[in-house]
């Protein structure tokens, strides 16, 4: 670490910095460097505050660092980038001793250890409520988009889905969320090295779903140009969806279609990617890969249920 | 830009773009993408909040975004870095229009692109009240940092000191500011071509001012290992600095150099860069430089005011 003046602002990013430890070996510099190196750089951001996107008596502050970061990490995974590391600045409430900030920030290092990059630097002022603002980097030989989907491929998404729904359903009911569901909200993984393989093998299109299948199923088509047809039927359902949906008297799988933040996967792949090469990606990368639909000529989304098709509203996190 | 799904958060997002116009060409993926390039990647973040970091009577929106991603570009011509970008997380109260939306981020947009970079991307979010976090991204051939400063070393200082300070003494003592000290506050410019260019002449360390004089030579001293003996004799005084000082009952040498958010640089140039290299690039980049101190072994700072040692604290920002 690059010594700092004294004085207590400096005393509380000196504390910070212990708890991030080796992720921090740079910081203290008007910049952190980047060393040159092959691939694209991709970046993303991802703004997250008290109140509206988490909740004190629902997450330690440990939980609200992981799930920030993994929030914007998950984009790097849905470009099929490694991930660099992360820049964040925070709000700290007055309330607040400068114990709970580097705790909390140890929670946005672990998540950015266990995607493989580094805490870069950040920045620290008082607010009227926790805010942390997560700025993400990430390397990519070549970098996937929201564009290239083209009829004929067809459309997988990766792991479970709707278990963060199933957690804040219960919270907002009164309920104690299901141990599953509860850490698919607290402790979501970002799937970045699911990301690079799929990029490898020539993913066409990938978004992350952080806004729900249906509303992330209408960005990927909107920005390709495509028509997209899911079959809900097959939709690999998260822990404690069944008993949040029956008590929501939604299908489970229309409710975990159009949950929030679970930060899968959804990506096209071409036709000659098949099943077989999914249960390879899935044991190299211990993530499952499910095939939900298919691309075709036209514009917009099509979800289908039982024969039926059914609405698949996206969440507006706009609050 | 990359077509959007509908919706009313896409509805905000896509007037942000409009007024945005081709700064803005690749909004609207996961991630925005930078192409491989020669040089390292530096990269840096600053949180601006209203009613801490800045008020609305006394600046306008475009004022504010212009304000905070000068603050956050300025690391960048402190790191001799060209700029590539910035992403911008922005928190917009429920009194804001979708109008203010774009007229604030207008204002980040003209300072992006007045220092040759572009909106890489962001990411939008009700709040109780503005809040705006700029991350920047550079790119530098040899990126200078704070450590490198050797006895013997010259220290220079670029434009004029203590006018931002000016401007806000004038509103917190209730007076309207001396217009050139105002802009100073809200339209500050980050040194860009002049970093570059003193990277290539050499620089061995460098930083911005925006702690005020005080406070930036301490980091520098305590980063670089050295001692820092300042002139203030000799120091470049902003707009309005005089009238200011004179009502605070300090030198106005003193009163400049306690002053924060200036943006002007700071930078260690080794003893073969004289009065005529300066001269030359203050004439190429339309900034001039002025010499006001040595560097020497030892540590922390020693400012002399005709004669005499004076005391230059720092300004803490944590409020």
């Amino acid at each position: 670490m690059i010594p700092l003046a004294p004085g207590p602002e400096f005393d509380r990013i000196r504390r910070i910095l212990s708890r991030l430890g080796r992720d921090a070996r740079a910081i203290g510099d008007d910049c952190a460097i980047i060393p040159a190196a092959p691939g694209d750089l991709v970046v993303s951001t991802d703004l997250s505050i008290e109140g509206r996107h988490f909740r004190r008596d629902w997450l330690a502050l440990e939980e609200i660092g992981w799930r920030a970061a993994a929030g914007a990490l998950s984009d790097l995974a849905a470009e099929g980038a490694a991930a660099v590391g992360v820049t964040v600045s925070l709000g700290i409430p007055s309330s607040a001793t400068d114990d709970d900030a580097a705790t909390l920030m140890g929670g946005v290092a672990d998540a950015v250890h266990a995607a493989g990059g580094v805490v870069l630097g950040g920045d620290l002022t008082a607010a009227d409520c926790w805010l942390l603002d997560v700025t993400v980097i990430g390397r990519a030989g070549r970098p996937v988009t929201r564009r290239g989907a083209e009829p004929g491929d067809v459309l997988w998404v990766s792991g479970t889905l709707g278990g963060a729904r199933a957690a804040l359903m219960a919270w907002l009911g009164g309920r104690t969320p299901e141990p599953g569901s509860r850490r698919a909200f607290a402790r979501p993984e970002p799937r970045i090295a699911l990301g690079q393989a799929l990029a490898l093998e020539g993913a066409r299109a990938m978004i992350d779903l952080s806004d729900g299948l249906g509303g992330d199923a209408a960005h990927l088509a909107a920005a390709s140009g495509v028509h997209l047809d899911l079959g809900l039927d097959v939709l690999p359902l998260g822990s404690g969806v069944a008993a949040e949906a029956a008590l929501a008297a939604q299908p489970p799988e229309v409710f975990a279609g159009q949950g929030g933040e679970d930060y899968e996967l959804l990506v096209a792949m071409p036709p000659a990617f098949g099943r077989a090469d999914a249960e390879r990606l899935g044991a190299l990368t211990g993530t499952p890969l499910t095939a939900i639909g298919t691309v075709a000529a036209g514009s917009g989304v099509t979800s289908r249920l039982a024969g039926r098709v059914v609405a698949l509203p996206g969440f507006d996190h706009f609050r």
